[in-house]
């Protein structure tokens, strides 16, 4: 049987698109509230594989949706590098911060594919379970954003811990890149071993860099990530999301041989049609707020983004993750109003 | 004598660029951190104008800036319009919120000048001391982004509230919109009448929106900002600060008939050159991390700006606010670097 995402990755327009939704698995659910309290701690969730596959597979159960997205956390990669990780309730993650060249040097050279075993597992579980037709996606962090989380010890608004490394010691933070790019190649390849049909690579945080800054830190690691996992995997579809990339769009989407451009809710989607779609499939970018809100503006935000996308090679989506608060009836209106 | 900052805007070239720094009176300054100590309160030095008017003209004594900008806050908006305002020191803004069309009501239809007298007295007592070759610069908040303080009644991360209450009553948030307008309207020309040379309106949180939102909150309100200031001020001098506006900077630039359009840190020069500069005269976009970094980094950013921008009408700025730990040597270094 065909799935549908894997046919738009392939370049195929499918009407109505295929959709999920990043963060999918996630607190809105009353059943991932369940079992999230059974496991306790956030790590244990990620890392318990049957735990994992659960919640993987509860919101395409509920919903029906056209993809399921493993659940993990960008931050396995430092943890697989031997950087402590851990997650306060209510405020988020937390590691052990890599300050300086010092420090780098304690991490693995490669990441401890033992401490992520439990996330191939997970994904075979998933896979075993799932119907032919619904796509297994895996991902992994960009190697700029989990830097971001490296070098702060936690996430921050602006990225300012990261930034000022990068402008002070270019040639240690380039090591701690080059690092994070292997990593994400053995990772992704690991995950496309287990059983994923393809792969999203997170940069949430590529908006706040300069355009030279988001050239040497975004686009080149990500652009040597895909070449390095179709080395191992020849095919392998990837998806990249550069989550407030701005006019930075356009080179993304020229300069790197994705699969598909994953776009946030501010993307302009004229500009996005002309620069982006004419070379790439697209995937997004609902605003999760509007589908916390619901109601016409979730209607209308809907009708635009089909209006806008949905002639050329399209994988609707939100344009960040779904929010905590989102009512389960707007997902619902959601996937009526896309599938008419 | 001529202001170089003033030709630029009236669509000179100018080399070296004119210079000055947004939030350059500020803590990284000793001699502000004492005027400040002496206040007390930030809204009492705001609006005590031998004060505001004294550390307004500190950073242009000290590094021979071309323009001084007031010494003043955003939120002296709602303020005068009768909303509580105050800050919580290392915290900042804290405001009663307005929640819903009730709240709103409460609000005075129209500021209250007589609040706002001590900047208008501020303005006459540093255009008194300015040199004549010094641009004297006021400003407001763009209604977005004073709206999402007044909404969430604080400074928030990805200002949800404000876009929620947009999506969920958005003719109630349409009224909130208009108030600004016409009391933006009023203050720019009260700060007009007092003596300054040119206006910014600062759209902090512009970067948020989805296009359709952008149009509505932000490009459509600021140009009957600008309309409504020139009936009043025939041929008043306004910059715009659309910060993280993305691919909108083109609709900026082409829509509002502004003097200049300022540029953050992550604006990419090349499609600004294009899109941006060949219609009106540019401003930035130095990242202020560079600036905190020095070496190296603050030279190639500095370089990189100056070959990109100064061709055309150009007023060299930071891309955002300048940071309190900023070294006062990386300042001078940097007009060094510019004026060569």
């Amino acid at each position: 049987m065909n799935k549908p995402i894997i046919e738009v990755l392939d370049r195929n327009c499918r009407l109505p698109p295929p959709v999920w939704l990043m963060r999918q698995a996630g607190r809105y659910l009353p059943e991932y509230r369940a079992v999230r309290e059974r496991a306790g701690d956030f790590l244990k969730l990620c890392l318990t594989p049957k735990l994992a596959a659960e919640v993987t597979l509860q919101p395409v159960r509920r919903f029906g949706l056209d993809a399921a997205i493993l659940f993990a956390d960008i931050l396995l990669v430092p943890y697989a590098l031997g950087q402590e990780v851990w997650f306060v309730e209510g405020e988020g993650p937390r590691l052990d911060p890599i300050t300086d060249a010092g420090r780098l040097e304690q991490l693995k050279r490669r990441i401890d594919h033992s401490r992520l075993r439990p996330v191939y597992e997970a994904i075979a579980e998933v896979k075993d379970r799932l119907s032919s037709s619904v796509a297994l996606l895996g991902f992994c962090g960009a190697p700029w954003t989990v830097a971001t989380y490296m070098v702060a010890g936690m996430g921050s608004a602006d990225q300012s811990s990261a930034r000022l490394f990068a402008y002070r010691d270019p040639q240690t933070f380039a090591a701690l890149i080059d690092l994070l790019v292997s990593s994400s190649v053995e990772y992704l390849t690991g995950q496309f071993e287990a059983g994923v049909d393809a792969v999203q690579i997170f940069d949430t945080w590529a908006g706040v860099l300069p355009p030279q800054e988001l050239e040497r830190w975004c686009l080149e690691p990500t652009g040597r990530i895909i070449a390095g996992v179709r080395a191992k995997a020849p095919g392998a579809k990837i998806i990249g999301f550069p989550r407030g990339i701005g006019t930075g769009i356009a080179r993304y989407a020229t300069d790197l041989p994705l699969d598909a451009v994953g776009l946030d809710w501010t993307a302009d989607l004229d500009f996005v049609r002309e620069q982006v779609q004419r070379r790439r499939p697209v995937q997004g970018n609902l605003d999760p707020l509007a589908l916390v809100a619901g109601g016409a503006a979730l209607d209308n935000a809907i009708a635009n983004i089909l209006d806008k996308l949905s002639q050329g090679p399209f994988i609707f989506n939100l344009g960040h993750g779904i929010l905590p608060q989102t009512p389960i009836a707007h997902v619902e209106q959601m996937l009526k109003r896309i599938r008419g």
